[in-house]
C-alpha cells in the first residue's frame, strides 16, 4: 500500500509556516507501514490542487491532503477533492446540526460560511473533529482512498493520531515500522551518545538521539511483521539503554517531565508549591498541565517583584541587598517561604536572569537559581542556561523539575 | 518569474527531518519577487527525482533542487538534473581539485565516491559551499534555471542567503514580495472574513485571513518594484482593515497580545496582577514573557486549591459552596482579592474546568470564568473554550489579555 501526501496553504509556499504537519505524517504512514514516495505542497487554489490530487492519485492507494478545510473562501479541498474523484458535493444535513452545535456551546455567532463546513463529497464520511469546527473526510472511490485532515495542528495530530492511524494500519495489513522513544533528563545529548554509543550501531532495531530542550529523547525504532514482534525485538536494546541512563530516562513516548513528577509526588502521597520570579507563572502552568495534577501541586506565588518576594515569601531584605534578588541566599528563603506559606513536602523557587542582557545587579543573562525545599532541608542549584529570554524560561522550568524529580528518585 | 522547489531526501519523507529548507526558500523567493505555486518532495530516487524535475519544469522557469548533492551512492541530485535537462554529466577538474583541497585541509582520508562531488552537467556553474565539500550548481539551459543546494542547513542557509539570493533578485528584475500580518484578538476568523469580504477580491494587494490559537492573522501581500512600493499599496488596505476591525486589530507581525497589554499599562503608569486557577501560572507566564514586563506587572497568586483560593485571596466558603469553584461569584472575589493584595491597578482572575471531563461539581470540560479588577470595579467573563486541557488552557490566557486590552483601549 503506497500514499502520498498533499499539503494545502499560501503560507506553506511562502515559508511563513514550517510544515511539520507532513513530517507527523510522514512519521505515521511508516508506523503504519504504509509506503510514501512523494509529498506536494499547493497553495490555496483551486486548480492547482485538483491537478496536484489527480497526480497523487493516478500513483497512490491513499492520498492524504492536511489543510484548505476551514469556513472561509480560500479553504478549497472540499472543492478539489469533488472535482479530482469526480463525485459531488453534497451538503451533510448531520455535519451542519454538529457545526452549529459548536458555535452554539461556544457562544459564538453563526456565520452562513461555515455551512460549507458541512459539505462532504457524496462518497464520503466525516471524522469527527475534537478541537475544532471543520470535520475530517475519508473518501473512497474506484479503489482509491482521500483522507482530508485540518491544518491547525491541534486539530490535525489528535485526528491523525487516532482515527486515521486506526483505519489506515486495519488497511495496511502487513508488516510495520515501530517506534518507542525514551525520554532523558539530566544529561547532555554528546553523553548520552557517549554512554550508548555501542548500542547505536545496529540496523534493526535503530537506537537515534535527538536534542530537545534540555532534554534528549532517544527513538528506539524497529521494522518487523506486527507491532508485537517489534516490541519484543526492542525490549532488550530498552532494558540496555535504562541500565545505563538509570534515573535520567524519566519517561516515554508523550509522556512530559512535570506528569512523572506529578505521578511520583501522588504515588508518595506528597505536595509541592512553587515560587517563581523570571519564569513568571511557567513552571506552576507546566505541573498544572497534567491532568489530576491538583492531589499533588497546591500552588505558588509569582514573585516578581522585591516586594513581593519580601511580603509574600519572607525573604529578608538584607538578603536582597547583600546578595542580589539573583543569589543562592535569595532562592533559599524563597523556597523555605514558598514550603511554609503553602505547608507543602516540597517547595520550589526559581530566580533568575532571563534577559535581554544583564540584570541592574550586573548578574549575567542566563544565570538562574532553583531552589528545592524538603521539609526542613533546603538545596539550591545554580545554573548557566545559555541566551535568549524564552529558552533561559523554559530551561528554568526544565532545570526545576529535573532536580526535584532527581530527589523524588533518591538521587 | 515563477519558480517551483523540489526537495530530495527519504528522511523527509519518513518524518524523522522537517523540512525547515523548503520554508526558508520560500522566504527568500519570496523576498526576490519570485512566485512559487508548487513544492515537491521526492526520496533517494533517480527515477522519481527525474520525474519531478520534469514536472517542474514544465511549469516554472526557475526549479530549486535542495539536498541529495552529498558523496553517497543516494546522493542523486547531480545525475536527475543532467537526465531533466538532457545535458551530460561532466568531471569539472577545478572543482576536483578544490574538493581534495578541503579534504587535505581538514586532514580527512580522501575516499574515491568523492570525486562525484566535482561531477556536474556541462551546462552549470559551481556555487561555492563554504561550510561543506558538496559545491551547489547554477544550470541554464533552453531558458530554464535549475538551481541545486545542500540540505545540511549549515550549508544550505548561507549559500541561499548570500549567492542564491543575490543572483535571484537580479534575474528576477528588482520586484519583491511583501508581506505584513496584522493580528487580530477577540473575533472569530469566519466573522473577521464577514467583516472585510470585500477587501479580500483583489488580486494584487492580497488580504488573507489565518486561524491561529483564540485569534485571527491577516496577512496582506503586495508584489512591487520595491519594498517602499508595497508599503506604500499596502497602507490604505491596513486602514481599511483596522477601520473595520477597530481595537481587534492589537499588533503586526510578531507583536504578541501580552506585548502589546504591557506596554499600554507602561504608557498609562497602570500595573496588574494575576490570580490563577486552572491556567496554573500560565497567564503570568505569558505577561512575563515580554522584555521589560516587570514596570507594570507586579505578580500573583497559583491558586489551585479551595484552601488557597480562601486564604490568599478572600474567596468566601459561602462562595464557593453555593456557587462552587467555577462561578462567576468566586472569579470576582479573586481578581477583588489579588487587587486588594498586590496593590495594582488592575487584576485579572482565571478559574475554569480545564479537563477532562466535568469536574465534581459537574461543570463541563471548558467552562472559564474570566475575572478583571479595575479600581474597586470588578466585570466576569463566561467562556465556553472547547475541549482539550492544553488547548482551554491556552484559550482561558487569551481571553483574559484580550478582556484586559479591551478595555485598555477603552471598550
Amino acid at each position: 500500500m503506497n500514499a502520498e501526501i498533499i499539503s494545502v496553504g499560501t503560507e506553506l509556499l511562502l515559508g511563513s509556516t514550517v510544515d511539520t504537519n507532513a513530517a507527523a505524517m510522514g512519521v505515521l504512514l511508516a508506523e503504519c507501514g504504509v509506503g510514501c514516495t512523494h509529498r506536494q505542497t499547493v497553495g490555496d487554489n483551486l486548480d492547482r490542487l485538483t491537478e496536484a490530487l489527480r497526480l497523487s492519485l493516478s500513483r497512490a492507494d491513499v492520498v492524504v491532503t492536511i489543510g484548505g478545510l476551514g469556513p472561509t473562501l480560500d479553504d478549497l479541498t472540499r472543492d478539489g477533492i469533488a472535482l479530482a474523484l469526480d463525485d459531488p458535493l453534497v451538503l451533510d444535513p448531520d455535519l451542519e446540526v454538529s457545526i452549529r452545535e459548536i458555535f452554539s456551546a461556544r457562544n459564538l455567532k453563526w456565520v452562513e460560511s461555515n455551512a460549507r463546513q458541512a459539505m462532504r463529497p457524496s462518497c464520503a464520511v466525516a471524522l469527527q473533529n475534537d478541537f475544532g469546527t471543520a470535520p475530517g473526510l475519508w473518501c473512497e472511490k474506484d479503489g482509491k482512498i482521500v483522507i482530508a485532515l485540518p491544518g491547525p495542528p491541534r486539530e490535525f495530530n489528535p485526528m491523525a493520531q487516532a482515527v486515521v492511524r486506526e483505519r489506515l494500519a486495519a488497511r495496511a495489513g502487513g508488516g510495520t515500522i515501530f517506534s518507542r522513544v525514551l525520554r532523558v533528563c539530566g544529561l547532555g545529548e554528546s553523553r548520552v551518545e557517549e554512554l550508548t554509543q555501542d548500542l547505536m550501531d545496529t540496523s534493526n532495531p535503530t537506537l537515534a538521539p535527538y536534542a530537545k530542550t534540555w532534554e534528549v529523547h532517544l527513538r528506539l525504532t524497529a521494522r518487523a511483521g506486527s507491532v508485537e514482534e517489534a516490541q519484543t525485538m526492542l525490549a532488550p536494546l530498552e532494558a540496555a539503554v535504562r541500565e545505563r541512563l538509570g534515573w535520567h530516562v524519566y519517561g516515554v513516548d508523550e509522556t512530559e517531565l512535570e506528569d512523572v513528577v506529578i505521578k511520583a509526588l501522588i504515588s508518595r502521597g506528597q505536595t509541592v508549591a512553587v515560587a517563581e520570579s523570571c519564569t513568571g507563572g511557567l513552571l506552576g502552568g507546566r505541573l498544572t498541565g497534567t491532568p489530576g495534577s491538583s492531589a499533588a501541586f497546591v500552588g505558588g506565588v509569582i514573585a516578581y517583584t522585591e516586594e513581593v518576594k519580601m511580603r509574600e515569601l519572607g525573604v529578608s531584605a538584607e538578603s536582597i541587598s547583600t546578595h542580589s534578588t539573583v543569589s543562592e541566599e535569595v532562592a533559599r528563603e524563597m523556597a523555605l517561604g514558598t514550603r511554609k506559606k503553602f505547608g507543602s513536602d516540597f517547595a520550589l523557587s526559581v530566580t533568575g536572569v532571563a534577559g535581554p542582557g544583564e540584570d541592574a545587579a550586573g548578574n549575567p543573562e542566563g544565570l538562574v537559581y532553583i531552589g528545592l525545599a524538603n521539609g526542613d532541608k533546603v538545596e539550591v542549584s545554580e545554573q548557566r542556561l545559555g541566551r535568549g529570554r524564552s529558552s533561559i524560561r523554559v530551561r528554568a522550568t526544565q532545570s526545576a523539575l529535573t532536580l526535584l524529580w532527581a530527589r523524588l528518585q533518591g538521587n
